[in-house]
Parts: C-alpha cells; structure tokens; sequence
C-alpha cells in the first residue's frame, strides 16, 4: 500500500542549501512565509495573526533508507533509532514545527516565526497546536 | 506533484467503527497497540516504556475534499477553515497524537496510552514528544 499525499502549500524561507538550516527552532531559525495554494486558500480562513500552529512539511531531500543515526550527526552519540529523533532522514520525512503567526501578509500567505527549513519544501498540512 | 507516503505500521485498537470512535484523547480514548512492519523495526529500537511520543497516522476514512466544517459537528458552531481544526476531514489526513508508551510487548510492537484512531489505521511517522 502506498498512500499518496499533495502539497497544499511551499515554505519561502531565507535558507537556500540544507547547510544553512538550523537542526532546531532554537538555534537561528528565521521567519519564514508560508504560502498555502489558491485551491486550499479555503481551508486557511480562520488562520490569524498570534495564532500558535503545527506546520506539516515534507522534507524532500530526505534520505528515506535510513532507520539509525547518530543524532545530532555526533559520531559520539551511539546509533539510535530514528523513530527516537528528530532526524529528516526517515522512511516518510515529514516534518512537524510549532510555529506561531505572526502576520497574514494575504489571504493564502502567512509570516510565521521561527521555521528551520529550506526554500521550496512542500507545506502537507496546517492544524491548531496541541 | 505528488508524493508517496509509507506506511511503516498500523495501530490494533478496540475501536471497529468511526461511531465507536471519541473525538479527543480526553474523551474517552483506549489503550492500543502499535505494530511496526519488521522492515522498520530497527527504527524503533530506542523506543521504551514510559517514553512520550508523537505518532503520525493516515485517516484513511477521510474525506478529502473538505475545506471547512463545523467544529466538533456542531452546526450551530461557525463554518470553519479546517486548517484551524482537528478535523479528519482534511486534503492530507495525517493524525497528530501525542501518546505514552505503557509497555513494549515485542520488538515491534508498543502498547500505548489513550488513542483515539480506528482499528487498522496506518502508522505512519513516530517521532520524541515536543
């Protein structure tokens, strides 16, 4: 079974190569504008400026064959599981950010807070943080 | 574009039908099993009991093509973007659940606390609490 998922939207951030991006929100994420599509602009109604949500994204520079890693990429650390890790590199990369809203730039674009990944990567979904 | 998404596991749960089913952890969610597909199963290996993570489904009884609805099917409760609700009903149904692992009952099998997903549901991601 394979299921087959769309992209509803695309991050625009200032991280251009992966080398750029932050492992973390903490550590020198930046604002990023997330960009929902004019066939999903619907579903984004309710979002509003202040509004704390979960941001779905698919990392598609994954490497999807991985299953241990050393996180944080130190050699020092044992290999662990990557379903104990944050790591992007998983059999489905779906990325999971808090971001918060900061301003709605347009009915289908939104300035939101502290996002670490790059340019371009496909937005899945948008839900209210838990 | 399209992307294609694996499922990685399925959850075993006492809930058969949608009707059966709460609307949130806090009502009146079960106790269920995680089965991870043995080909994934050394992505798991550093999951333990007591551990709180975050399992990514496929809500394969969705309706996709929603993009607003009244929250909690409550119609006297405004229509609303879905995407400033936890609806299932949504272009891409990834569930979000925040669950404790109560006791690892196999190598790729997890009892976990209080979810709320049908029966056969497919497992997608499983990452470390936020």
């Amino acid at each position: 079974m394979r299921l087959d998922i769309k992209p509803i939207g695309v991050v625009h951030s200032p991280f251009k190569e992966l080398k750029d991006c932050p492992l973390q929100e903490s550590e020198g994420a930046h604002e990023a504008t997330i960009e929902i599509y004019t066939e999903y602009q619907e579903a984004a109604s309710h979002i509003k400026s202040g509004d704390s949500m979960m941001l779905l994204t698919w990392l598609d520079k994954a490497d999807r064959n991985v299953l241990k890693t050393h996180p944080r990429n130190d050699p020092t650390v044992e290999l662990t599981g990557i379903f104990s890790t944050r790591s992007p590199d998983r059999p489905n990369p779906i990325g999971l950010h808090t971001v918060k809203v900061i301003i709605k730039e347009d009915n289908n674009k939104f300035k939101v807070s502290a996002l670490e990944v790059l340019d371009g990567t496909p937005v899945v979904d948008v839900k209210p943080a838990i």
